[in-house]
């Protein structure tokens, strides 16, 4: 077991009711009372239980720009609630009683989940400070829609999946991204000098934080500034192409990648090639560091919806109305492969079969469901066999998904399942 | 002449042209050359050409709260433009040659500019960074909100104009607003001691400014920390009521009252009473300060057809498609008054004759126009005599509107004649 799985079951935090943002009143008053105030340069924005605040609220907390929807018509989710959702019973992971829907989500410390069957709203719900209309950090579930973004400008010939990183961005040529492929960047095949190790405070991941200004940075911080300044530290440590390595630099490596052959920055081309033609409903906005670069790892904040609506897109091939949205090609990527897998390293038991594609994670199970993922249980699970698309934001008090999985994975194939035998 | 105008005639800015953010590739590139970025901690922000730029991108420079448009569908806005409006002469004020419309827009500096007339578009142009879905700074035009926001709750029975401000607010009670009505706030006829002069560094403005974040705070700062901290310092100066002194403080102080008698922060509350049934295309943002507390004297961004949205509805006595949005008693008092007026103190020469009524210039004029104004050019101007709304974002290099009035202020009414002649 490791260190945060550990400390988790050590000091117990609250739950879910205990722990719920609305409850506790954050930024509640005319201004808040001291102890109820969560700010993001003290650290508090994301210590939990205030992170449950904070992932609904980013745009308050630190800067962002915005991925516009446009002006056309929302694509309508039409609303078709069932009531066998909320008993559905279900065996978590690792054994134990049998548990339902609606308990899985507290476990779960669910913000807000919406599930689609057949393009309609079967069931949604929002807590704490969560709302429809509500932006939501998406953390890393944002690589799975920077990797969708690639497939499409590949399919289109924007972008050559063999060409070397440092050809298309001179400034990584001689960084350990150089010699690496754009497609290693896409399966996170590189082999770079950088760990992805949340519990380790010297991990390349808090540094990169720190360079974005993701986080508050530490007392005398003499490291780099921006994200790009950081990416152009990272050497290589071994041969790319053989072992998967989930590592969030590779990401913005690859934002960087995007930016550079179509000349616009993330957030306009975003909008443009996905936010846009998908009909979404509200305004995303993207994380940005102080100067302007996106957080491409980890910083979109949507609403629910719209998440959903972007899963739906891929559970229809690509499709919206009959009009084509993203190439066919993209989205079979993104779900299986015909290629050999890399060799795995680091994958936590419920993933076992999975394959990291094109920034998504494709499990190959019977129904060749596919998701994005982000830390504290941010999900897109997008069930073809079913029909079924599942959209969760959420706020777990550690990173993990190993936490959260066992109370989600076997909870999501139970409905797919009864919706297969009981379409309605 | 006051400094300001003695300055900008002396060092004479680029123009338009030699100063458009888009030309000028601020926060273009991967990241951005040194000299292309604009950062807010630096105040390079807020310097002109910069904030050329920055007036489009606020929430990428400063946190931000949402007003969330809600789920319905946008009120539309039909098109039917007119090609006779760029070419439309009209005499600027103090004398001078005749000067087309099209002319005007770029002597102003504008950025966006749409003319609705019988709730349709006739004209509409966007200058170099904006776009009809980015948000622009609507600086002062906030104020206006933020008045019609109070003239609902006075009309619904919810706020009391003649309530002393310390017992709705009463950490406010020992303060120079303690004393003074709601609507002595909302006419600013308040008696402060406190200075509204952008020329003079010491004033008032400035030191509200740092103490909520809105402009970077000078080295050493000192002074309150938030809004609401600077609002409590401010004393007495004076009899309440007698003379009519523009201080943004009024509006923050405002706001504070609105958020005690409803018990909702600014922004859901403005959400929900004017931004969702208005039918708002794009979700809003309020600047915040480090306590979440917005700036409700400044703060508000909107896309250009969102704030004509709101002007429309105004122009219809604040009834949408049959319904009524807003009680037509809130709507009247924006545009005159039976009432005597108090004594105005420093109203510029073209607005002579003027009144400012809960936070909205009523210009008595023949068509009894009356309007939003912001610095560097925000307005929301409308003529219910011509059935016409203008909506415009602008970022002349320096504050006052005396800069710009001169170029806007008779184009308009020009335009307004012309509708009323050949309504086409």
């Amino acid at each position: 077991m490791n260190a945060p799985l550990a400390l988790v079951q050590a000091s117990r935090p609250p739950d879910a009711i205990a722990s719920c943002p609305a409850r506790l009143g954050w930024m509640v008053g005319s201004p808040p009372p001291p102890e109820r105030q969560i700010r993001f340069a003290d650290g508090s924005a994301y210590r939990f239980p205030q992170l449950r605040w904070s992932f609904a609220h980013l745009p308050s907390l630190v800067p962002t720009a915005v991925v516009p929807r446009g002006c056309g018509p929302a694509w309508p989710l039409p609303r078709a609630e069932r009531d066998d959702v909320d008993d559905l019973a279900f065996t978590p992971l690792h054994g134990g009683t049998a548990m339902s829907w609606a308990a899985s989500l507290a476990a779960n410390y669910t913000d807000a989940i919406v599930v689609l069957h057949r393009g309609r709203i079967v069931h949604e719900r929002y807590f704490g400070v969560m709302a429809p209309e509500r932006l939501h950090t998406a953390l890393s579930v944002t690589k799975g829609v920077l990797g969708l973004l690639a497939e499409v400008l590949i399919a289109d010939g924007q972008l050559d999946r063999a060409a070397p990183v440092g050809l298309l961005v001179p400034e990584l040529a001689a960084t350990g991204f150089g010699d690496a492929s754009v497609g290693q960047l896409l399966d996170m095949s590189t082999a770079l000098d950088y760990s992805e190790d949340y519990a380790d405070p010297g991990s390349g991941i808090w540094a990169h934080a720190a360079a974005g200004g993701v986080l508050p940075r530490p007392p005398g911080w003499q490291g780099p500034d921006g994200f790009r300044a950081y990416l152009r530290t990272i050497a290589r440590a071994g041969e790319h192409g053989r072992v998967f390595a989930y590592r969030t630099v590779n990401t913005d490596a690859l934002a960087w990648v995007l930016e550079a052959v179509t000349g616009q920055p993330l957030a306009p081309l975003l909008s443009q090639r996905l936010w846009q033609p998908l009909g979404a409903e509200h305004d995303a906005r993207l994380s940005i560091d102080s100067q302007g670069v996106a957080f491409a790892g980890g910083g979109l904040n949507t609403t629910l919806r719209d998440l959903a609506r972007l899963g739906e897109l891929l559970r229809l091939g690509g499709v919206r109305d009959g009009r084509r949205i993203v190439p066919a090609a993209a989205v079979q990527r993104l779900q299986h492969s015909a290629e050999p897998p890399v060799r795995v390293r680091r994958i936590d038991a419920p993933m076992a079969g999975w394959r990291y594609r094109s920034m998504w994670w494709a499990t190959h199970n019977r129904h060749r469901a596919f998701m994005a993922r982000g830390v504290h249980g941010q999900a897109l699970y997008i069930d073809p066999a079913a029909e079924m698309v599942i959209a969760r934001y959420a706020s777990h008090p550690l990173p993990p998904n190993a936490l959260s999985d066992p109370t989600s994975l076997p909870a999501w194939h139970a409905l797919a399942e009864h919706l297969i035998a009981d379409p309605a």
